[in-house]
């Protein structure tokens, strides 16, 4: 297992922990401050959301890589399937997928997440909803190598089943990458999502090295109040973040960690300053 | 598949589902008056909660087999492990367990649930909750075979994992009594809980039919607003209720269907007449 009490170069920020500067969160910092005040700390890397980019991708993505930092991953794909889909249909969502595809192409992001979508409208049960998932995410393969973008699957947490993932369990995601079977889709791990299942050191062995596309750190807090925007720093829930660590490791991954906290009421009310100087302590202490 | 559209002996009421007449909700009912109104309406069983026990239970049991009803169960063991347990630790946890299985012996209910509680202060992940939970429930398992109680494991949805269960999955319900390995020691399983879990079938042919002790029916509403008190009525979720009956029943289960709805803005603010109503309604139609 890697020692990372005295190297920062596996940690990556995604930007979601600073609040996206929208809707009322974050200090209003712009995209440079914060690639500026993570390469100062000495961040291997950073992740952006789509909604933070507009025609200034390739910009950004240069000015990460003359900070020192490498840009880990693009945030994410809209939702394919399920009731938050965009007006459109299929069709649609193929074609803003591809857009997204694009957008990493530019950041020269290596990875794209993507967030499966609830159940699909008509539809009980999640097994239909996933065998559409993985027919669109099927059809952007293509693309997708075309533009040297690996598309992870995200399972995200059972909580979330009904609207916004029908994906809960890397069993499930490994399952979809079997049936695509392209180099280009493996999974992402959020120890949030996936803290709880007893199975995740087998399913990570698994999925193997070349399948882990990214993990996730953050944490579950016991008394969570929002399953939204509750999420814990590092070391304040009741994950097992050294365990989970290990076996994703023991798998292969030898990639970033990345700090993805959605935390409306504490992380997002403080300064960014501080959020990141936390970030760092408990990246070295906890995790 | 039994066949419920003129059958409602297979029919359970959990009293829960009227809110139990507490904190402001429900209609202010007597026990007494939900018996009565199951009974009129063709109900097979009832399953109560300790809360509504004074020192009727006796008295409240054979009410029920009166009306040529049965009680099903009884709710719920106290939290055995994690954050919520009671002042008095693990000898406090003990008896009042015991007292818990009195009770069920008392209301003659045949099964008595059991929900875990969350992680124990101090750890991280599940597993070593699991198993002060086995060792727990283990020790009880002597007492619930003199008074003929059943103890049901119920596997809560992953979300509540931090504080009010650990126990998250079938699967890791049918570890611990696989450890116990006692007859007296089974799963309930409740739709609401499972309904996302793509290996349930599976798990449900392990457990067999004698260690399924109970069925719980309500449905996960896609946009579900609380994740304590916003269940479904059966039909206006997305959990796929024939194909879980299937295989509940494919497993050997030919038990009560008990509805368990947690409702507190919409049923729970209705009358017990409409609620029961369409309890009856949704068996027939949509279970």
């Amino acid at each position: 297992m890697r020692d990372f009490s005295n190297d920062l170069s596996s940690l990556a920020l995604n930007t979601a922990t600073l609040g996206h500067n929208l809707d009322g969160y974050g200090a209003g910092w712009s995209t440079e401050q914060v690639i500026d005040a993570c390469a100062e700390r000495g961040f291997g890397g950073i992740v952006f959301w789509r909604r933070e980019l507009a025609n200034n991708a390739i910009s950004i993505g240069e000015r990460v890589r003359a900070s020192g930092m490498q840009v880990v991953g693009l945030c994410r794909a809209p939702f394919l399937v399920g009731p938050l889909v965009d007006a459109g249909g299929a069709r649609a969502v193929h074609d803003e997928l591809l857009r997204a595809i694009d957008l990493a192409a530019a950041l020269q992001a290596p990875v794209l997440t993507i967030v499966a979508g609830g159940v699909e409208p008509g539809s009980k049960g999640i097994v239909e909803s996933l065998s559409v998932l993985a027919d669109r995410v099927a059809a952007a393969v293509p693309h997708a190598t075309d533009c040297k973008v690996k598309l992870a699957l995200e399972p995200l947490h059972p909580v979330y089943a009904g609207d916004r993932s029908c994906l809960v369990t890397l069993r499930d995601a490994l399952d979809i990458c079997d049936r695509i079977d392209s180099t280009q889709v493996g999974v992402a791990i959020d120890v949030y999502h996936v803290w709880w299942d007893t199975t995740l050191q087998a399913q990570l062995e698994r999925a193997g090295s070349s399948r882990i596309l990214g993990y996730h750190l953050c944490d579950w807090l016991a008394n969570t109040s929002d399953i939204l925007l509750d999420r814990g720093m590092m070391g304040d829930g009741v994950a097992h973040l050294v365990n989970l660590r290990q076996w994703v490791e023991d798998a292969g991954y030898s990639g970033f960690c990345e700090i993805e906290i959605f935390s409306a009421n504490n992380w997002w009310q403080r300064s960014p300053n501080e959020v990141l100087d936390q970030c760092v302590e408990r990246f070295k202490s906890v995790c």
